[in-house]
């Protein structure tokens, strides 16, 4: 049994616990939160809720911590400090910061003969090696990210910023036009307004200026201003009666050429369709938690992500059985 | 430059001829024919065709010998022979014998020092990679692989074997009412029947009984009689000119539940969609060429599948590269 510690206990810390329910090589051992342990219930029976102050006691009890903190300020302190003492999955989603925290997460983990593996989930995670894999066997062409449809925190949270807005959700919605396009082979240059619609739904506090709030979400930077966006103002309880689901999903698509001419088109498409964002990316987590076990034991230390793991680590199964049943 | 062999020049050595020079990393220095070598006319200038029983000349000028023959009798014999001199990629493709396969040229190449990698291409290849990271997502769930549109070389040979016909193609195409079915995470069970269908195309020889060639087809065990089997009698030019395509594909796809009480459904769908299945099958093994030789810059002989080489491996760039551009 390889033994699990979860370190943050939210959504994503839910979905670790239920994963690791559907893998009979996993076990639970410990939960840790920076709430009075006292004040959290758990699902799974007889696992002890840990201040995280008390950690280190754990050292020697778990085989992989698995961290569930956020990538805003949690994950860039938390993956280079356990890293020290635990060997550690999280899923550090902020692209654009992924080299830093590689760094920091390698010195500690190499400095203390740990293995960490950062990054893990769907995107990144899944979609990831999938632009890699594609990219790798079509050179010669192009590829295509698409998400949703699914909510988008991100966005969400900027609309909530915004003078006389009390609450929102907003879905981002891959533009079905520029699938067909691009499943079409014709290899198109898209602009961020052709790929996704942005649909916003907005609880206003009472008496605010509507119409200033839809004017700011339209023209806010970044977040909407080169997109095609939609506002519906609606009432609180359609919002938590509606817009409180967790589903999302995507598409990687890469189309390229072969041949001595470039005579012969090729689509790749990889596509989710997920119920539950953090459950699904949390069972990612967890089926690399089985495979930075096994390098650990290995002693193959320091940082990796999903491109540095051989898919058979992933699997509970044997490289006999996986060979036998699923090549 | 990492120096390619191709052994065996047919629609899968002239593939791998072309996707060579889609990577700039990679230099075809030599094809090997059992034909006589001066018949035989490749496309890269300045290359030599070698006869094969000078194979072992070419010990010291090659990195990766790309094996390009049949599975059925060529590389069975040709995989464990060369592994002795070469490292080596195939994409033997019989499921059933992959495990024999697999230890006749995991003893060789222990032996001497090489790494040789078996059954690259789509299916097994892409797909099992897909089928591996699927199952280990999502452990309580199904798949499903469907296969098509496209010419099945074994059912279309099949055919050839009857009495009084002159020449055939098969397709297989999946059914566009299982895949719904599977998509809608409804885990069914589907039979043979209910996945593909198998539309063939015949040629028979004049004054054949066509009815008689029409029944025995249908009730061909294994192949044919499982199904539901469309027969259509065409004329040879008709033959060449409509069903001389090499276009292929298909679909991976799993589903699967999350939750504390399995209340969340998931799908993940993989698809290809090709114009020349022999140029697609040559891209990925040309980029588990490259793979093979930096296995074996580390010392990582044996043999290995798809499920022992990490993604990394198969890209040109570096890993800084992939971390900061695909992840």
């Amino acid at each position: 049994m390889i033994r699990i510690g979860i370190y943050g206990y939210g959504n994503l810390g839910r979905g670790v616990e239920a994963a690791i329910l559907k893998n009979s090589d996993l076990s639970l051992v410990a939960v840790f939160t920076r709430r009075s342990p006292e004040s959290l219930k758990i699902r799974t029976e007889n696992v002890p809720v840990v201040h995280i102050s008390e950690v280190e006691n754990w050292k020697d009890k778990i085989d992989v911590m698995v961290l569930c903190g956020g990538s805003a300020t949690d994950l860039p302190v938390q993956t280079p400090e356990l890293s020290k003492m635990f060997n550690v999955v999280d899923s550090f989603d902020t692209h654009a910061k992924i080299p830093q925290h590689f760094e920091n997460v390698d010195k500690a983990a190499r400095e203390f003969k740990k293995t960490a593996l950062i990054s893990a989930g769907w995107d990144p995670g899944m979609f990831s090696i999938n632009r890699l894999y594609a990219s790798a066997v079509l050179p010669d062409g192009k590829d295509y990210t698409f998400w949703g449809k699914g909510v988008s925190q991100g966005h969400s949270d900027a609309i909530r910023r915004i003078d006389g807005v009390k609450d929102a959700k907003q879905y981002t919605i891959p533009k079905e036009e520029a699938l067909e396009l691009v499943r079409s082979g014709a290899n198109p240059e898209l602009t961020v307004r052709d790929k996704h619609l942005r649909e916003c739904f907005v609880v206003a506090v009472d008496g605010a200026d509507l119409e200033k709030i839809e004017n700011e979400i339209k023209a806010m930077p970044n977040y909407f201003a080169d997109y095609d966006t939609i506002v519906h103002f609606i009432s609180e309880e359609e919002l938590i009666k509606e817009h409180s689901g967790i589903a999302h999903g995507g598409f990687v698509i890469r189309s390229g050429k072969t041949g001595f001419n470039n005579e012969n088109s090729h689509i790749i498409e990889y596509s989710l369709k997920l119920d539950s964002n953090p459950e699904f990316t949390a069972s990612v987590i967890v089926s690399y938690a089985r495979a930075v076990y096994r390098l650990a034991q290995e002693n193959n230390f320091g940082c990796k992500t999903v491109f540095d793991i051989a898919p058979a680590y992933l699997s509970s199964m044997s490289s006999e059985e996986i060979r036998a049943h699923l090549l």
